[in-house]
């Protein structure tokens, strides 16, 4: 029955990218509104391609020379030869998920202020729309590639009896994760660098020094700031949540082979995968609502899709396990649930830390009344604190999925289970991340509308759908670090069963000790343990530093520009986009070879064990602190709005300034540090995949 | 051999707590100055004894109540009868090292600053001869309490087989380490919330919306600051040390009797730590210098104490080692060296991530130049960054004790060669603290020559000596957060062992799997990683929220007292010490709470696999976390009193400012969130020992 169900994976993929393109057609017919709108469009669209032109030829040095390594590696016999091709195309889809999304998106955000022009509904229309392209491509094209490589391998190994060709199906797929986590990390790296680089140095001398406005075109850095919003937040995200799914599904299908479910087993998350796609597209359908609708009813709306999209998955998932896998399996539908579950738990929370409809924002902005230091405090003990409730979250999700699967019967059965609570909390991906990728566009439809002197109501109406989308970017965020740590913990299963596999087939001396007493174990998760705070400082710092740059470039260009000040004669805006697009690229290259050379090197000292105690450790510690991060950014950020809406004396006054020092903290920490440590676990993981064979021959332990 | 040379630990208690009175006698004989200042420093005392006499009071009510637990477990069979009295003297020791280190300090404050009237070297004297009083104190009552229970225990099980005999020995020993822990909670809670509550208020009203000076006797708080320095960084400090001194020799003892070593396993750690009372004496020696000598001349003063103590050790310990366990037991004295070179190292990274005299604080304070935002994150990252090192070198200290003591042919002697290496480290803990202790009382002398007028050159004198403190105390802080890391594993091995005992001893159908594939083991990982951070969340808003009732109390007296800012009317400053005092006893009860009741809770949830999950989770995150905080926090007080120097703007600055908000932040960061961690995961392991038993039987996995 698995191998025709199976069928359902590249449909579902067809089925997603067909109507990701129709929905682009219907976005693109609307009107880019006054030629003032469409020439900033314009401006910020080549912006942003010049980025990703210029971050595209930078990684593919890096692949590359990764290629060669890769290749190198597998004629010595410590890789098959389909890695280097599978490492190729993970990156590739990757990078074209976040191309694809950010071609969109720059495309959708003049349209999306025109929109607004007409009623807040129409606005977050055409703005959703653009959103679902991005989050229908993402589910698409990982689905094309899984089912690509399905359908090759299967062809390629057709000699082999079905237990063997679907071991090596699964082990030859689960190692072209590496090259979408690489792609990721760039991508996240990078966007989250340009994002900030430009929206604090903007901040520092337009709002704080020249006491211009935000989104001012006199402010030479607003375009790149607008360009930001896209590189960052719409391309970095796209390809973060690519490589989770991706991971998920592979992951979870090499540890149904260890748990003996073979062929049934690999059906599972795919197909499940292709469901999700379907619910997706379905739930896009219930995202309407009147046309003079409040931000309150949107808001409503927007949820209404992913809780249809949900129930629709947990409904046809309960048929699809038993069929496939039989009715004594139903505890693997339990798993699915609990993922599910909790990944709408953990966004829930996340909105409770971070919206100032709740008590933990609203306190933290009274914190501001004694000044920045304060607020600081209280936004750093916010995020600490918000960290306890997803962690209980988690850690029931893993026991319940691990247990309902029959972990207790079965160990590598329970493994299967948590892998496969990742594959249930990721497959409403595709709404999920409709409604997080909107909020750039409405931010930067709220940009064109103030750089084109448009009719007050418009930006008020751009504004509210920018404010919705914090909210649901805050649910998105809990979202993505919730599905990176389940998949993270499949991928150290994975990682086990894989270096398993070697061990077996060469038949080599070697027993796994993972016990937290061995000294190695021990000081891979002290390592681990360390990696993402040491991750987090270098991004934070090549944040500050490009920044700076684009400070003293601001400036520059206030004294020199003469008539800038009063309107008479234009910013430069492309040197502002020049100078972030290098500081990127050029920051970018130490966390990212970080992340690749350090689970390499651990292995090579502490050998494999070491290496599974890194992970265990940086998953933990790394999960801890992007919730952290990420909630303690939120909430400085809405603390900001809370009062800028008129609270505590409101936009200019003593307690607004401290708020505005706690925002721009914040921006680092969740735009940039945060969301990349979601990719640095995963990406240990995958190095650790590939290089295992590697690590396993020369270690120093 | 073993059993007469134990005669050494109370030999050296007993030279430890003589010395000490020496000491105390010589600073006592010194005169308190001026009347003026006999009257500040009578305040300052006072205040604080009224503190300690309410901390203790609640303390001990704790204590009845934990005490009526235990005997109820012990009744029930749980725990032996013995358990209730060591947790006591364990608690009642601790507890008085802190009074008797604050009562010195106290004394020694106005002294110090009189001294500094005839010389800088004059006062460092007097401030040494308090700390190395406190030292000596903390380690003569650590070993007076071991040896009194050992010669006990001894006594008490006369009749059983030698084996079985130091068996039961270290057992029973191992728990009274709870009691030293809880007491420890307390003060550095209480202690760090009090000192930062006052801290933080003092300066928030008085520097920033007064614009007083530090120190300046209108400001209500000022002796609240000054009583804050002895409560939180004195006898906190004490409380702190002392358990991890204790912790780490009751820890290596078990692990002998696993090890099989037996009572030549015990004599080791017990005698090194004698021959640490001599060594540090001997080391008392070296720390003096010209009456006219410079700053650098004295911190060179300062550390010759300390590596004159640490060569004595490394010496005498060899021969100590070989004789007591033989000459082809060489490596437990390779696992010493590890211990003591890495005690060393960490804090030397420790002063160069936070001294103004290196690199990296230069930097941060040039981000003060962009205002508060910038430094935060400078502060941030750079706090992030420093916990690469120490992790490196714990791991390093790790791997090289557990191997070098033999832990490749067994696996028990490895454990001990950790443990071992702990109580190499802790061993020069008579010094160490002496040289960290005076800190606090320079600051207070500091404080009372402001308060009483004396000549500027008094002020820049001590000024000078708590520069030299902040130095020393930055090692000091390193030194504790290692110490505590290498006894908590030390801990968490021996909990290990104490598990297995039970299980032997009662026949139980039970094996341990510790391995981080386990899911419960996983899901204690994911907790204990949590949990430092809902700790320095909770310490945090402590904080917070006790400052703030200070600036309340402050703005009320100078708006109601009249004539307070002419210096016409004296302030009220009991009230402000009553609220500091209250808040700070309010306060500390829900993280000292949560530090005892989350170790039994998801013990009866997860099992004692899940416990020892936990537990490494904690140690690994709440290192790397405390590191953070303690760096961060010293790098922001250093470089504000670099910009105070006159670099970047100097005093009064934009830029210093910026550097106050950063200070500001570091405050409960560097001195309450940061040491608490250090007793909190030093304290799970001791609670899980204790509840070890109950756990087993009782648990739902």
């Amino acid at each position: 029955m698995g191998n025709s169900l199976l069928l359902l994976a590249p449909i579902g993929s067809v089925l997603a990218l067909l109507f990701a393109a129709y929905l682009a057609y219907t976005v693109m017919k609307q009107s880019e509104g006054t030629e003032v709108m469409a020439k900033i469009a314009a401006a910020v669209r080549q912006g942003a391609n010049a980025y990703l032109k210029r971050q595209y030829t930078g990684v593919a040095m890096f692949f590359a020379v990764m290629v060669v390594i890769l290749t190198i590696l597998a004629f010595q016999g410590y890789l098959t030869m389909f890695v280097p091709f599978a490492f190729l195309t993970g990156g590739f889809f990757s990078g074209l998920s976040g191309f694809i999304g950010m071609k969109i998106a720059t495309s959708a955000n003049a349209r999306t202020a025109n929109a607004a022009r007409t009623s807040l509904n129409s606005g977050l229309r055409v703005a959703f729309s653009s959103g679902a392209v991005m989050g229908l491509v993402v589910v698409g094209l990982g689905l094309l590639d899984l089912s690509i490589w399905y359908y090759f391998l299967n062809w390629f190994f057709r000699a082999l009896p079905d237990a063997q060709k679907i071991q090596n199906i699964t082990s030859a797929m689960l190692t072209f994760g590496m090259g979408a986590s690489s792609m990721a990390l760039f991508a996240r790296v990078g966007g989250g660098i340009f994002t900030k680089a430009a929206d604090v140095g903007a901040d520092l001398v337009g709002k704080v020094e020249a006491g211009i406005p935000e989104d001012d075109p006199r402010n030479p850095a607003v375009i790149a700031d607008n360009v930001g919003d896209n590189v960052g937040d719409v391309a970095g995200m796209g390809a973060d949540l690519y490589e989770s799914y991706v991971g998920s599904i592979v992951s979870t299908s090499a540890l149904a082979v260890a748990a003996g479910l073979g062929i049934d087993g690999v059906t599972v998350p795919m197909t499940m995968a292709a469901i999700g796609v379907l619910a997706s597209i379905i739930g896009t359908f219930f995202v309407r609502s009147g046309e003079q609708a409040e931000q309150k009813v949107l808001l409503k709306a927007l949820r209404r899709g992913t809780y249809v999209s949900g129930i629709l998955i947990a409904v046809i998932s309960y048929f699809l396990i038993t069929a496939v896998l039989g009715p004594e399996k139903i505890g693997v539908y339990f798993a699915v649930l609990s993922g599910l579950l909790a990944g709408i738990l953990i966004g829930f929370f996340t909105e409770y830390y971070t919206s100032d409809t709740y008590k933990p924002t609203q306190r933290l902005s009274s914190t501001s009344l004694t000044g920045p230091a304060t607020i600081i405090i209280g936004g750093m003990s916010l995020g600490m604190l918000s960290t306890a409730i997803p962690v209980v979250i988690v850690g029931a999700a893993v026991l319940a999925s691990f247990y309902l699967a029959g972990g207790a019967a079965s160990f590598q059965m329970g493994l299967y289970g948590v892998g496969i609570s990742a594959v249930g909390m990721l497959s409403t991906l595709g709404i999920t991340l409709a409604t997080d990728a909107y909020g750039p566009v409405a931010d930067n439809a709220g940009g064109i509308a103030e750089m084109s002197h448009l009719d007050p109501i418009v930006r008020k109406r751009t504004d509210a759908l920018d404010s919705l989308g914090n909210t649901t970017a805050a649910t998105g965020k809990g979202f993505a670090i919730g599905s990176a740590a389940l998949t993270a913990l499949a991928l150290i299963a994975a990682y086990k069963e894989e270096i398993e596999l070697i061990v077996k087939k060469e038949n080599l001396n070697f027993v796994f000790d993972l016990s937290i007493m061995n000294p190695t174990v021990l000081v891979g998760l002290f390592i681990g343990g360390m990696l993402p705070f040491l991750f987090a400082a270098l991004t934070m710092e090549a944040v500050g530093r490009a920044a700076q740059s684009i400070v003293v470039e601001v400036r520059r260009q206030f004294r020199e520009i003469k008539g800038l000040m009063e309107g008479k004669a234009q910013a430069d805006y492309a040197t502002c986009v020049d100078i972030c697009t290098k500081g990127a690229q050029k920051e970018m290259i130490l966390p990212a070879l970080l992340a690749i050379i350090v689970p390499i090197a651990v292995g090579l000292v502490l050998g494999v064990n070491g290496v599974a105690g890194m992970l265990a450790g940086a998953t933990v510690s790394g999960f801890v602190l992007a919730i952290m991060m990420a909630n303690s950014g939120g909430a400085w950020d809405n603390a900001k709005k809370y009062i800028e809406a008129g609270n505590h004396g409101g936009k200019g006054s003593d307690s607004h300034k401290a708020a505005v020092v706690g925002d721009t903290v914040g921006d680092p920490f969740k735009d940039t540090s945060g969301p990349s440590i979601n990719i640095l676990i995963k990406l240990l993981s995958m190095v650790s995949i590939v290089f295992g064979s590697l690590i396993l021959h020369n270690s120093l332990f």
